[in-house]
Formats: structure tokens, sequence, C-alpha cells
């Protein structure tokens, strides 16, 4: 019986994450569980799987599940702190971190510190600090099991080959929803298009995300933490039906791909079970019936996200962390109607051309970039609207 | 260094052997070589890779060697005989078993029962005896690594991975060079259209094969030996671009897949690396540039050469020695001409209907049963000519 902790679990991977549970009641158990403020999911939760403890965001939530759940018997626990005490909870074996944003991170540390699998869900704990989290589970000799479908996919490739067997990591990426606009149409791109992803049911940002190929790009930096490979040495592939996760070439040619359908319970439970798999009801993937499996090389041009995270991760450092926060302010702009979708990339642009790096040497580190880009960031969705409302420069 | 022994080195696949041993002189050293009647170019293959014993189909042919390279200052032997001599002769690591046809069989088992690693190229072997053959490599604890390229890339993609992870094996097919024919035009096929492959360049025997789809179904008996997977966990896809060498679905939905480009050297050079994979300079798989993977399923009414071939497997005993043999003698009479594209399948189902199966318990049951169903085969053949050439039945 393994025992699990899930940060995020009233978020569709953690949804997910459930249902890989009620699959296999003799395998997994439930002992910990985090939400953001949706008090009333997380009570139903805590009613049907038990946990020891669960987490809220604020006391305001706290209060609310509480209410919803007065009879139930563990401890709750608010905010980041409570986060930490989720992922710490010395009765799990294995954290699912599935909440997204930066919060995370100190979470992250506190399962790695507690000696915890870490299936990891969330990108920004490794594009952030990377250097810190991977440094952090060597030292205690913890693993961290990728989730997203692409590096899960990566890592079942690898299973039993050593390093030197591995001459590049092909991630493949739908293209998202824009593939074939060109640079004008791409202008006057608007939110409720770019929310249309063609192949997978995910979150806002990671959506608008897949559509700029950002999401590839933070992608390409996890990559390079989880497996040790530099950025030369990571490729990016437009697969548009999803069905190639992702692929390894080997050094004598040969490529190792992992196949499936679209559905995040796949690679969940894989990290679940790892070195184990078990077995699955879910829907097979069928190639026959699929029929025709389109490739294409990523356009650099029309979607310059991917190449500002290749720099992000050539230029190392502190980088990546402002890569990450401008290109979350970005989206949120654009989601607002206040920027448009090309400018995502050029606002990033700029922000990271203002940013002198400095080594992640620790969270306060990571923390304080992050903030200084943010606000960058804003600054620079300002000016821009004032501008174009005719303003002066 | 590993020291190969190649029977068959003036094949095709020989040819490619020896230039996975040029391209590492520094690991592979060839002991032994054996061909059928090409002593001129074997005694060319011996005057630059020196090995200590050469093996020829007859005394006509060795003393052609003789003539060719007098000075050579290994042993030379001849027939069924020499042919095991050149297996098992003891300087040999790895055996490469490249020749085609049944007298590869007990050189095999020579070389099984001196200790060898056994890189498989041939398909009789394992189609007539893998009961045989692998029980005595169990008992010797030898292993048996294929060659083909379907069942090279289920070994990779299957290693690192137990036995209760997999669901079921996928062997990719091209389909040939007739998938979009109907029927009627199936019947008017000639020997000339058949011998072009789309994405392969092999021998008469095999290219006949691949067009009839009896290539692929001795490949679903050779994978059921080979990975002891039974018949109802094996399935064939029609994949036109040869790309996706083969599959391996497992328990939770995944599916691995091996792909490269289509050629011999990398599973020969596999074979002879493993555990262990080596750099290699083939051309690389780009399927940016590739572009488009197509997948559909094999007609079973058109092609029922596969069918015949899942009847002989899910028969066991004999069957598949009759169904080997009855083909071998079809696609010869249909390369002669004597016989329709469509009756390839009808005369090797004849022959099987009158066979009376026995357990394969002996080398000598295997010829036995072979030459039995060669002989009612080309009296089938025989029967049909004197039809059609108005004879009465």
């Amino acid at each position: 019986m393994k025992r699990l902790a899930i940060l995020g679990s009233t978020g569709s991977i953690g949804g997910s994450a459930l249902s890989v549970v009620d699959a296999h009641p003799d395998r997994l158990q439930v002992v910990a569980l985090a939400a953001g403020d949706n008090a009333t999911l997380l009570a139903q939760q805590a009613e049907r799987y038990r946990p020891v403890v669960v987490g809220l965001s604020s006391a305001e939530a706290a209060d609310r599940f509480r209410s919803a759940y007065p009879a139930f018997p563990g401890s709750v626990v608010v905010g980041a702190a409570g986060l930490s005490t989720v992922a710490s909870c010395p009765q799990a074996d294995i954290v699912l971190c599935a909440s997204s944003g930066t919060a995370a991170l100190e979470a992250v540390l506190a399962a790695i510190d507690g000696g915890k699998t870490i299936a990891l869900a969330n990108k920004e704990v490794l594009v952030m600090a990377g250097e810190l989290v991977t440094a952090a589970a060597v030292r205690r000799g913890v693993a961290i099991l990728p989730v997203d479908s692409e590096h899960n996919a990566i890592h079942q490739c690898l299973h039993g080959r050593a390093p030197h067997e591995v001459r590049r990591l092909i991630l493949t990426a739908s293209g998202g929803p824009f593939r074939g606009l060109a640079t004008e149409e791409l202008g006057r791109v608007r939110p409720e298009a770019a929310l249309r992803h063609p192949t997978w049911q995910m979150g806002k940002k990671i959506t608008i995300d897949s559509a700029t190929l950002m999401n590839k790009g933070l992608e390409v930096i996890e990559a390079h933490w989880l497996f040790s490979v530099p950025a030369d040495r990571i490729d990016v592939v437009i697969h548009p039906q999803s069905i190639v996760h992702s692929m390894v070439e080997l050094t004598d040619g040969s490529v190792i791909a992992q196949m499936g359908v679209t559905d995040m319970r796949l690679p969940i439970q894989y990290a679940c079970s790892y070195p184990d798999r078990w077995e699955a009801t879910l829907p097979r993937l069928d190639l026959a019936q699929a029929g025709r499996l389109d490739f294409g090389p990523p356009d650099a041009d029309r979607f310059p996200c991917l190449g500002l995270a290749y720099r992000a991760l050539r230029g190392g450092a502190t980088h990546a962390v402002v890569l990450n926060a401008a290109n979350e302010v970005a989206v949120a702009s654009f989601l607002e109607g206040s920027l448009g979708f090309t400018m995502i990339p050029a606002l990033i642009e700029r922000v990271m051309n203002e940013h002198e790096a400095e080594p992640v040497s620790s969270v306060g580190t990571v923390r304080r970039v992050d903030a200084w880009a943010r606000e960058k960031a804003t600054a620079e969705v300002r000016r821009l609207e004032w501008q174009q409302s005719g303003g002066a420069v």
C-alpha cells in the first residue's frame, strides 16, 4: 500500500489522481489533501478518502471547509506553511504536487526533506528552481517522477537505459490551435480562440502557454532538470495528434517513443506505481483506428516563446525565473484583453533583456527575482496600454 | 572485444554485419565466416577479416575458395556439418545467423550448445523449431537476440520491463506493394511487380512474403517464441512507411515504440552491443522531415497468409513447419510463373489441411514433416498446372 498526499486535489490533475486511487484501492491510500479555496469540494473529498490532514489557501477557506464537514477528525492547515505541512505529512510515501504556480516550491522542498517520492505535475517548481530542487532530491536520495505527459513519456523511454545511451530528448508539441496561422493573423487572436486546445482539456494558463509554445519551452527547461540533459540535446517536434507523448533518440540512432491516449490518469498512475506498472482500464490506443500521425518542425519565427525558453535555459541562473514570471503576467494580461497575442513573447523578451542574472542560491533569491520580474512585466503592460490609448511613451 | 561468427556472410545481412564490424574495430572481431557458394566474395572477406575458420556449402565451392585465396591459414569446412562447425567455433562469443532457410537449424542448435549468444536473422529456425531452439537456449542460459527489425524493436521496447507489464506485442507491416489492390487485381499480379518492395531492399523470397503478408505471419510465430507471448496477444498493424519498427502495449495502456531508419546495421549492431549500446553514425531519423506516419488494420480477406500463420501458431506442434515449407514451395512456384499470386495462400491451406500434426520433439521430426510438406505442395502445384493446361483433375 502506497500512501499518497495530493497538493491541488480539487484541480483537474487532483481529480484524475483520485480516480487512479479509486481504481487501485488495494494499492493506494490518500493520507493528505491540499486545495486552494474550493472548500466544498475538498470537504467532499475528505469525507470520502479520510485524510489525516487537509490544507487550504486561507483561514476563510478553512472555515468554509469546517462548516461543510464539521465532523472532520483530522487537522486543517492553512496557507503556504500549511501546504508544506501537508507535503511533509509523516504518513505519506508519495507527494503528488499538482498545485499550480510558485507556491508549491517550498512544499516540494519540504516533501523532499521528508524523504517522500515526488510525483511532479507542477511546472514552475523546476522551471524556477530546478537547481535547488534536483540537488535537494539527490542529497536526500528521493526520486522526482514527472507527471506531465511529455516528461512521463521520456521517463518511460529512458527506463532501463544508461545515460551514455542517450543522444537527445524529443518533446512533442501539439502546436496549439494556431499552428497554421500567419504572424499577422496571430496578432488578431482573441483569448476565446486561444482557449480552444485541440487535444488536451486543461486550465486557462497552460492552454495559452500551449498556443504560444511557451508551454513547450517550459517543458524543455523541466526536461533539462529532470533528466540532466543539456539544452542542445533537447529538441521539440510538432505533432498535432498528441498521441506520441515524447521520444528519446539513443546513441545508435534508435528512437524510443511512448504513445497513449490523452488521459492524465496514465502518467499519474505510472508515477504512483513506479518502478512497477499496474493494469489500467483506461481507453486503449488504437493506432490502426487513429490512422495517421503528423510531425513537423516548430516555427521559431511565429512562436518566439520557445526560443526565449531555450535562451533562459542556456543562460542558466535566474533567467528562467524571469521567463516564467514575465510569461505569467503576459498571459494574464492577454486573458484580460490588455495584451495582444504576439505581444506575449515581446513583453517577456523586454523583461529578460533588463534582467541581471544571479545564481539560484536559495528560495529567497527565486522569490525576489520572481517579484522583480512580475513588477517589471506589469509596468511594461501598463506602458503599452498607455501607448495604445494614445498617451506619450 | 566481442568475437563474432557470421553464418551467411556473403548475403545482404552478412554484408551489413561486416560494415558494423568495420565501424567498431575496437569492439568486434570476426573469427568465423560461412557462406553458400559465393566462394569469391567469401575469399575477399577472409583476406580482410582473417577468420580462423570458413564454411561453404559444397566441396566444389570450397575448392573455388582455396583457388581464390590459396594462402588462407585457417580451416575450410563444408556442408551442413561445416556450418555447425563454424557456428560452434570455440573462438566465437556471438553467432550471427544470417543464412537463410532450414539449413541453419542444426547450426543454431550447435551454437547454443557451445554457449554462444545468438544474433538471429534467420526466420525458419524459430518458425519450424521454436520450441526446440528456445528450450535449448534456456537450458544452456544463452540469449537469442533478434536481428529482424521488428523483433529487434520489440526487444528494445521490452528492455527493462517485467513480463507482467506487457499486454501485447504490435508488429508493424509495410503492407507490401499490393496494399491497395482489390482481390481480382491481386490475382493478376506478376513476380516482377511483387519484387518491388516499397521500403526495404531484401531477397526475392522475403519480398514476396512481404507482399502476401506471410512474412508478417512468420514474424508473429517468431515473436511468440522469442518473447513467450501467446498468439492472441500479438497483433499486426499496417504501417507503410516502416519507420515505427514495432511496438509493445503495456498493461497500463502505454505503448512503447521503437523507430528508426530502415537500415539493417542498426539491429545488427544492437544485437552485438547488447546489453550495452554503442554510438552509430548511421543516417538519423528526422520525424519532422518524414512528416507523416500512417497506420491501418491488415486485411485478412485479401491477404489470407497472415491468418494461416496465426492458425499454425495456435495449432502448435508441427503446423508451422508445414506452413513454412508449403509457403517456400508456393513462393518459388510463383516466382517461376507456375502459380498465381492469390494461389499462394490457397496452396498452403490445402497442404495444412492434409497435415496430421505431431509434437516437435526433435530436428528429425522437423526435417521429416518439412520434406512431407514440400512434397505435398509440389504435387499440388503440378496438379494445378495440369488442371490449367486443360488436363483432367
